[in-house]
């Protein structure tokens, strides 16, 4: 780590997650918890409590407080969906780098208005796809671009499902149509896209189709669904994501020569150890009996889990802006392309599952 | 094993899978090798030489020599799909029971004319789907039909893909259209469809969707195809099968309270072991950084490959029939809702990807 000064994070809002990434905040070395706000003064004061914040940490009731706090450097916007244009085009304005969670927006349109604020403004924007920083990833991307491994990519599948009990498909701002519009699509769904982006080397699909069958909670939102991608040179991919099922998480990635399969790969089974499997070249014994070579079995630790990387990360940059340099454009890009993909998908199902054309 | 006399099977034609469903059938107490036809004589000689028949074996120099041994209990066809029909009714005309390999027909009504004639003849008739019998597919039976482990099943994806080398592209049976006219989908895609009806304890999907984009040799056989199935109360399955890819054999299956997820489905990584994974009710810890419980890894023992295994209850229910018992219907039965469920997916191909009702 360099010795620059610690970047200090201001938080707007105190949902749940807020709680894994403050803790992520306060393990990584170049990042400091120093303010959150909320609309209720006392829920921002017990968060700050809970979460152990710094005695001296700025307990805000208002957003727009903990924007114009001038010695905020970035804040983390845990918001609902519905609310990420305003407060993230606003936080831009303000000059403070964001830390921004899925998904980005409620569709490209808005996503490109916060992208070019933070332009404008000279900041930083990474989303909070936490399993993109797991050393895990890029281990895996190794294989997946090694072309005597895994050759050329032709079809991939994820899954992202978990269970949800009547609490949360009454309650959570997750199935409110008014606040996380896109539902299991923009929460697990997010990741099933990201991932196949991945695998793809972030190269986006030619067309959409969303499978039939998703199914809606009462007022409309999603709460399973699926789609297929297809890309104009043959590949093809497959993913479901739900709020209905058991917890799942899987990539299958196939090549030509290789293939490549996580579990865990949103959120790895341990917090400092994370699995996959790959098979490369593999063929059959003589009465087609059993595989040589077997897939290999592959173990990844990491001192830091994937979320205290990500922090480390998005305050590195952070940093390096501060000493003169221009916002990476990386993850700005991975962002909109996830939103596209996601958007078509949504149009896809809106439109009795046609084929969306990707148009970029 | 009961001490009843072995079944002794006659072998139509050399195919390659010829050769490890003879030595399953040297191997299988309950069944001998005691005939082999094919068109060329030289070639059954060399053929029944090669695979260790015994020395008072016939060798025959057509498939009808083999159906007119009335010593003859039962015989195995490997012949092409095309073939099937003719072959496997003659068969069961002359009395001789049928392990008959996959794809079992052209299409379902060619499979019905067989399953008549069978019935007609009183005769088993089973198809070659190994992986059905190995006692790994009953320890993951049990999973997935126990409501408190898995719940009620909401997913299911599968991958068989292969690659394949020029001279397969160009010479193998399975690429000649006037041979095994479904390519991929006829064979590795067998599996796949055989991987989800068993997943759902057979129960036939509603709808079919082929997915966009497969890939076709220059005579119009598939290299890769793969679909999307739909059943009326809300579960949906993806599969992916390929010539062109390498070697993967995968089921995830998704349910409410558990997922199950197995490689090498089809021919597990080692003869005499086999792995799956399954998570039950599993969750996260409070931070939301690891599994509680995680996945749980198992590991199925077998003495006898699955192919003896296969073999073995084959000729166990042909002893029970020359003892007076009806053939089991359960075979033909999971046969024919395969090829219906290979038909639609071929249909809706050939419909630019409309969807196909299935209806039986």
């Amino acid at each position: 780590m360099s010795a620059q000064t610690p970047i200090r994070f201001g938080i707007l809002g105190c949902a749940e997650i807020a709680r894994k990434v403050s803790r992520a905040i306060t393990v990584a070395q170049n990042a400091t918890l120093y303010a959150v706000g909320s609309r209720s003064i006392d829920k921002a004061t017990a968060f700050a409590k809970a979460n152990n914040f710094p005695a001296n940490a700025k307990i805000y009731g208002s957003y727009d407080a903990v924007l114009d706090d001038p010695d905020v450097d970035a804040v983390y916007v845990p918001l609902p969906t519905s609310l990420h244009v305003k407060w993230a085009v606003l936080a831009a304005q303000k000059k403070k780098h964001i830390l921004l969670e899925k998904p980005v927006a409620l569709n490209v349109a808005e996503f490109d208005m916060i992208a070019e604020a933070c332009e404008s403004g000279g900041v930083q924007i990474m989303d909070g796809t936490m399993w993109m920083h797991h050393p895990r990833t890029a281990k895996m991307s190794e294989f997946l671009s090694d072309p005597n491994r895994f050759g050329q990519l032709r079809s991939i599948h994820t899954v992202f499902t978990f269970p949800s009990d009547p609490d949360f498909l009454k309650n959570d701002i997750r199935v409110n149509p008014d606040l996380d519009a896109h539902g299991a699509l923009g929460d697990t769904g997010w990741y099933c896209i990201r991932g196949i982006l991945w695998v793809s080397n972030f190269e986006l699909p030619k067309t959409v189709i969303a499978l039939r069958g998703p199914i809606f909670n009462e007022v409309g939102v999603i709460l399973s669904c699926g789609a297929s991608l297809h890309w104009e040179d043959g590949k093809v991919a497959t993913f479901h994501c739900s709020f209905l099922s058991s917890l799942t998480m899987e990539i299958t990635a196939v090549g030509t020569k290789g293939t490549l399969h996580v579990d865990g790969f949103v959120i790895p089974h341990q917090e400092k150890e994370a699995c996959f499997s790959f098979a490369s070249e593999t063929g059959f014994d003589e009465f087609v009996t059993s595989w040589v070579p077997p897939p290999s079995q592959h173990i990844v630790t990491t001192d830091l889990p994937q979320e205290v990387l990500m922090v480390r990360e998005f305050s590195r940059l952070v940093g390096t802006i501060k000493n003169g340099s221009k916002p990476e454009k990386k993850w700005p890009t991975l962002s909109r392309k996830t939103q596209i993909v996601l958007d078509a998908v949504k149009a896809s199902i809106d439109k009795g599952f046609e084929p969306i054309d990707i148009k970029y």
